[in-house]
């Protein structure tokens, strides 16, 4: 049982957009145990995109195609679906009148005849409901394969994959087990861990596939098995994790993809009934928005003060004006004073500052570029680390972001 | 001239992680006069990796590969090379150096096999120095086809793509020029756009490609021209451009796509020496995230208060109590408290507040999910706006932070 995503656009191939829609849909997929063989984007033009469905159709059972659906010129898919399967399009009344609601409710503008062509669909295909948007689903067969076509506006596909086509690829195919496991470690590298787990890893049932997933500071470890017993895979996956901890255990931070370490943090907060404020200089609000995309955590995250100018260090934050004249803004005494008025001024259990400079040049401080200080205060005591976190700004502000959530994860434990 | 991409790794079919990469590469080949005709994401498989190199060999003149080049045991892009050149893996002392060299200085484990056997590397292969990883770039040819490896750790694979590999494509390959230019645009839907501009549309001329490209309350309208007189294309889009102000002016904030809303508000405060704050609530951060990831942005930003507790609006921003008992804390009087108190608090010329409920569940408020509050406050005056933004947490954060960058944009630039 094997799919195949063809996302349809120049937008992929001239790098306007990175594609997010293929992750999810493979990820998707992958839960109801079908597998994804290949990603393959091309572009808006007819005959590239015939060959892909060509080539894809007679290797997989479905064939998941985003994108080109569009009431403009320039969306060609539905067009070209005609032309593969030796289809006409025929209005769908049904869409018509779900178009016409759309624009009843939401939209200021007045329907056009644009907007009414998207209800037209290719006469053999069984048309999937766009709760969403306007340009509906649709599902066509060819000999064995299913080709399933869906707009590329990702809340639009999401909708119509999570309500139309999983539950329709569910009831229609008989599919295997696809488990995965995956743990996620901070501070040590990829041979680091590889040299640590060598005999483990050697001793793998062959069914278990084995990856490292290195980045930023973190290396994701991933279990993966295939097979018709689910309880056996979850059993097996489970037992050789639990090997892991006598050698890696110190390094490890939490199980499962889903398990972010803001999730955990959002998840033992909630549990301890304890609460948490952000300081940010160089961040600039990243670990605030990081915490606040997990729905909940208004519960514990009382808010940050991005404090991105000196000034404001001093002015909402009540850092003394002394200590950043005698040690610098970017230093360890900063960061505590930070971490602790913030926390003070929120009135909240835990806090993260962050001081230090992302470059490209030096800023407010004489710091080097790439100096930083991550500050945690919990309700016993406050501390700084200061690291070098290289010279590339991004990734001194993702490295830090990661780094402050290990630190702080660490304290909340130990509650 | 055209190119492939292929990345390799499981990771992206299983929907781990996004394929940002190709994006990248996408982007700096279309720079240089590469067209990118197709992006193929395969397994960790030897046999798919094959049929990928060989497809993609027969089609393009450069085949770019991403992945699978790391010192553990799932990493099989070396192996897979020596396979399809005939070819045998040797050491190459220079990048062993390297190697040693970036364990002596920035890792604190202790340099193992594993970490040696990255300087093995195809006889046939030349190789491509990458200054931040252990894994060397690697470029083969195969009759007329250039097959290039690079790592799939993004920080590596960019400096490798700058550093090596576009200035060797450069160097060896006559490009033809590719110009596209793209329009930005905020408040009107697609196909509403489409009706305004059909007759421009219908008579652009033929070796321009049209594009549409939506996105939460904004769309981007993208021009491409492919040829050989560079001076020529850009004339003949920039009067096409032209042409596009008289019907649509009123909607375009910007042209270019590099010029995203928040480096304008950046590029136009600079110019003005005029300084801005946030006051965030439901945003959590993200209106200050993204004004810093602009490197410079601390000649113009103070700073934030993430306000996403109630208490935290009353206690940091000095939002009077009676005010959110009256009126409640999602609405227009609290919004633009907030507005005015930040921009007192941190002393600038303009600020941004957002007060709104993003969801799931009600939270502080008894606002209905997606109702938010946008105010702006300007050296002459403040004032709020409501929007329904929908039901989906994540697009009601993002559709808020577009519109304030929009509504701040126009204010800006009446000073």
């Amino acid at each position: 049982m094997q799919a195949e995503i063809i996302t349809i656009g120049d937008e992929i191939l001239i790098g306007q957009i990175v594609d997010s829609n293929s992750a999810f849909i493979s990820k998707e997929l992958n839960k109801i145990g079908v597998a994804v063989y290949q990603i393959t984007s091309v572009q808006d033009d007819r005959s590239h995109i015939l060959d892909a469905l060509e080539v894809a159709g007679k290797r997989s059972s479905i064939v998941i195609l985003t994108g080109g659906l569009g009431p403009t010129k320039d969306d060609i898919t539905k067009h070209t679906l005609c032309q593969f399967f030796n289809d006409e399009l025929v209005q769908d009344d049904t869409v018509l009148q779900h178009i016409e609601e759309i624009f009843k409710k939401y939209i200021s503008t007045p329907i056009s005849d644009l907007n009414r062509k998207q209800a037209l669909v290719p006469a053999k295909a069984t048309v999937l409901h766009n709760a969403n948007g306007t340009a509906p689903g649709l599902w066509m067969k060819k000999g064995k394969t299913a080709f399933i076509s869906l707009p590329g506006v990702p809340f639009e596909m999401k909708n119509l994959m999570k309500n139309e086509v999983l539950p329709k690829i569910i009831k229609e195919y008989k599919r295997p087990h696809i488990f995965h496991k995956t743990i996620m470690t901070y501070g040590l590298g990829e041979s680091a861990i590889a040299n640590k787990i060598e005999e483990w890893e050697n001793n793998l049932p062959s069914f278990i596939k084995f990856a490292y997933l290195p980045n930023l500071g973190r290396v994701r470890l991933r279990l993966t098995a295939k097979g018709e017993d689910r309880e056996f895979l979850q059993a097996t996956i489970n037992i050789e994790v639990k090997k892991l901890y006598p050698l890696i255990g110190d390094i490890i931070v939490g199980e499962e993809e889903d398990e972010s370490i803001e999730n955990q943090v959002g998840k033992y907060l909630t549990q301890k009934q304890m609460t948490l404020a952000t300081a940010e200089s160089f961040t600039g609000g990243k670990i605030a928005q990081q915490i606040t995309t997990i729905p909940g955590a208004s519960s514990y995250f009382k808010g940050s003060v991005v404090s991105y100018a000196t000034e404001t260090k001093i002015k909402v934050l009540n850092v003394p004006e002394d200590l950043v004249k005698k040690h610098s803004v970017v230093s360890e005494e900063v960061a505590i004073a930070m971490a602790e008025n913030v926390k003070k001024i929120l009135g909240t259990d835990f806090s993260i500052a962050t001081t230090g400079n992302a470059g490209p040049t030096k800023g407010d401080s004489d710091a080097e570029v790439g100096t930083t200080y991550i500050a945690i205060s919990t309700p016993e005591h406050t501390f700084a680390q200061k690291f070098n976190m290289g010279n590339h700004r991004e990734r001194i502000v993702q490295k830090s972001v990661n780094k402050a959530f290990e630190l702080l994860l660490k304290e909340i434990l130990k509650f």
